[in-house]
């Protein structure tokens, strides 16, 4: 059996609706279903996704946006870390680029203020692409190819790196998941959950985990300090978001990663620590809640949470233009 | 002007023929039209297709078949040489995937006779993906997604490597690119190409290029030697068909690289050294023909090669069933 902290309100709660009332009572539920995206314009969206697959954003050649936020992997690279230029070791998890228009800041830290600030981040880090802004546009500028797709998203062939950050952060703001097993339950499906997930999913509640991840994308809107009850002893030296704010009291407080498609964002946590579900929600009990989830309930939890998986991402492989003559080529070994 | 050295049936071809005689004859040309992909299985291929964007068939976790073979641009990494485990400097160009079904073997040496022999061949390799036979199969085996697809694409759960690679050929199979306008032209449409690009055509085949390269891939089917007339200085050292034979006669014999999507497939020759068609047609002519092409008539030779792009892969993004608990995870930085 399990020892919930629970309060006289949760109670009435419980004793009221029973689990048949928690379906009907989805329009108070902390967490909302995922909209479909609204495309404004259309070639943007189509010149962001080029972009975002196009690995000559890169001194080397080799990495783009989709090689740490791999669409066919959950937006992620579902490594620990990442590898960067010259096979750099990254000093944190990469984060899903899906639902990831919700986050309330961007970066674990929170220091892009939204998709277009982040986008011309990783083009311009050493550890990362290792290119430059002056670079990327040239390279971009050059390809006969984009040069008329810019012409079609904005009304003008001037490439600049404003353009093509906004063209992958339009692109990314499609990358949402509606229609998951969770969201039909929540608009009235009753069917959508079986019992054991819907047991998951009271659990979720009860035991606190829905302070942090709330609304549409299961968490992404705050900061929050990991390791509230017990230390975290995290494997990077990350320090979230003191490094924005220069505050102390902002020490290991990192953006609530979204539970949005968790089953496919593994492994877990800023520093990737966690490789299974199970894992992260016994951890995550302990240091955030105090609670030491027994393992029937942790099967609930995680059986949940993966009535998280929504529609991924949909469309055909991009087909890139080619480079022209004159387009500065790649340098994945130095100069030679 | 130019000179060829034309021998007495080409003058009499030429004169009978002119440009407009060539469209009619195009029954008897060189080369011939890409046919479609015929799929026999089409799960098999779903299977194929999903372990080719899989980056856990790699020691990193980081590099999937698509990384090298990219099929978002021409079925290549345009990089002189690919990057491998660890940032490995690989010793060879990566060829191109497109209509690779087309070729009398794989590898510029041709030591894998089928696709099926070459794809597990990366795989395995400490400088490319730096896996295991035995762990590739047990990542795969370890995933119920893929298990399920096994069972639909063999009829059997049963994972091994003959299954992977299997699947790995037959959606390869499937990427052969149809309806370039040189093929629309070969079938009748007069159209097609403009009087330039006939010019180009004409000069590629009176040149004598049309040795080596022809047939529906425009190349891919014999092996050559590089540097006929004049030696070619290799920024590699990769031997050629040697490696395979022990043969000294075959030294410096490459396969004949596909002319097909030449435009997406840069650079050029087995050691990438080419950066534009511009300069792979100048060096071709010389070393291989003895042959210094115009400025004019390069130009019409590289017009008449952007003909070649057919129709790229089409197919929506592949989704990857995600890992279990069990799968082993990927180890980018070593044991750790």
């Amino acid at each position: 059996m399990f020892q919930l902290k629970i309060t006289p309100t949760a109670i009435v709660l419980a004793a009221t609706l029973g689990l048949a009332g928690l379906a009907q009572a989805a329009g108070n539920e902390p967490i909302q279903p995922i909209k479909p995206a609204k495309v404004a314009n259309p070639a943007l969206v189509e010149l962001g996704k080029k972009l975002y697959f196009d690995p000559r954003l890169s001194m080397s050649g080799f990495i783009s946006c989709n090689s740490c936020h791999n669409l066919s992997m959950g937006g992620t690279d579902n490594i620990k870390t990442s590898i960067g230029h010259n096979w750099n070791e990254g000093p944190i998890n990469a984060p899903t680029v899906l639902n990831s228009s919700l986050n309330v800041a961007q970066f674990w830290d929170g220091r892009a203020a939204d998709l277009k600030a982040q986008a011309g981040g990783p083009i311009a880090n050493p550890g990362e692409m290792a290119s430059n802004h002056t670079l990327a546009v040239d390279v971009v500028k050059s390809i006969p190819g984009y040069v008329a797709e810019f012409k079609k998203a904005f009304g003008s062939d001037k490439v600049d790196i404003d353009g093509i950050t906004k063209a992958i952060a339009a692109f990314e703001e499609t990358l949402v998941t509606p229609n998951s097993r969770f969201d039909k339950w929540l608009k009235g499906d009753q069917k959508a959950l079986s019992k054991n997930e819907l047991e998951g999913y009271k659990l979720f509640k009860d035991s606190g985990c829905v302070a942090c991840h709330n609304g549409p994308a299961v968490g992404g809107n705050s900061f929050q300090k990991m390791g509230v009850v017990e230390p975290y002893k995290a494997s990077s030296a990350a320090e979230g978001r003191v490094a924005v704010t220069g505050k102390d009291a902002d020490r290991f407080n990192f953006k609530v990663p979204t539970l949005r498609n968790v089953e496919m964002t593994y492994p877990y946590f800023h520093d990737g620590a966690a490789n299974t579900l199970k894992e992260a929600v016994d951890t995550m009990g302990r240091i955030q809640l105090g609670k030491k989830f027994t393992d029937e309930e942790n099967a609930k939890i995680v059986a949940f949470l993966k009535t998280l998986t929504g529609d991924q991402p949909s469309f055909k492989l991009p087909i890139l233009p080619p480079s022209a003559d004159a387009t500065p080529r790649p340098q994945p070994f130095g100069k030679k």
